[in-house]
């Protein structure tokens, strides 16, 4: 399975890069924005492609042509301000489900964040930043792509230990990167997941059971 | 026509109140913040509702039942930053929409920005801004609404003189809010407005000419 790993400099990104490295079922791509980003990536034996996010759609799509699946894990993390938010973790996103569309590319996992399709819930200190994960997330299962919606909650860089929690909501929790990266795969690895959406914190179910009984 | 205005307390939401208070043809309900921007309303003769654009859809919704339309013409304003652009402009008409669905208020118009269907068109110094805007007119183009989608050109505070340019797509153009606020009227009694989205700048084309024209 041929598959464009958009945001794979991020701390998700790489770890899933790496994982799709070391399993045969995939051929991952890392995209990223700077040239000084390409090494680690052709170290690791993965294919890069050198994209700004803040691109083109067509440049987006050229990216994506000729894969099976996009994995939207990017983020315009901690220390930007709304306005990255807004143009990465929303129009970023939003452009990247184009650009599949538009390289039919029709199977597309999006990493999300715990509770945002509830306005209720959303983070009072950074609403915007839930608005903006809750809108990508509303696009792409409108659109007519084979979606996965897969929001964790509070991000750990602990190793994982393969153990999740996932439910359409679950109460608010932690967990760590690394889990969150071999739920990326499963997921592809799993066309159950195609159409679904789930809160995700560790927990004592197997990731590939956990996501069958979705 | 009775009609809830959103954002009723910005320039082109005070005029379009205004010009509504005297149409026989239209009952205008002003949606305001804050308790001391109820009197003016009052003084016009129009019927006021306090209602905070960041609070529950179900308190926007009742502000919205037995009406037969609703008017955004909310924004947060040039001095406040992306969050609030997003949180306003965005969420607040993206909820605004939600709020009139479950009113059962069909018909919706909304004051939009020149040009941000394209994002190649959009606000090079504050693209969040265009974004904001190009999401909240896709999200209600893709809802069942009877939508109507107004992008007028840079706005101006001189007096309209009722003529403009319409079409799909226009070049770049100044026009006065006052006639923003006048086609915001015409789209209203012009069910043939229903389901477009239009430029607007200043014209040669009287207004309710030209939307027929659409």
């Amino acid at each position: 399975m041929k598959v464009l790993i958009v945001g794979a400099n991020g701390q998700i990104g790489k770890q899933t890069v790496e994982k799709m490295v070391n399993d045969d079922v995939f051929t991952p791509t890392a995209m990223v924005r700077k040239e000084e980003q390409v090494k680690a990536f052709q170290d690791m034996g993965a294919e890069t492609v050198l994209q700004d996010l803040e691109g083109q759609v067509e440049d987006i799509a050229a990216a994506a042509k000729g894969k099976d699946a996009v994995v939207f894990a990017a983020g315009s993390g901690g220390h930007t301000g709304a306005d990255k938010t807004m143009m990465i973790d929303m129009d970023g996103a939003i452009k990247s489900m184009e650009a599949a569309e538009r390289a039919g590319v029709k199977r597309f996992v999006i990493v999300s964040a715990i509770g945002v399709y509830d306005r209720n819930k959303w983070m009072s200190k950074a609403p915007y930043y839930s608005a903006a994960k809750h809108y990508a997330d509303e696009w792409l299962m409108r659109s007519g792509l084979d979606y996965t919606v897969i929001r964790p909650g509070g991000l750990k860089n602990d190793r994982g230990n393969g153990q999740i929690k996932v439910a359409k909501e679950v109460e608010r929790g932690e967990i760590p990167r690394e889990d969150v990266a071999e739920t990326i795969l499963a997921s592809l690895k799993d066309e159950g997941t195609i159409g679904k959406d789930f809160d995700m914190i560790s927990g004592t179910d197997d990731i590939a059971d956990a996501l069958k009984r979705l």
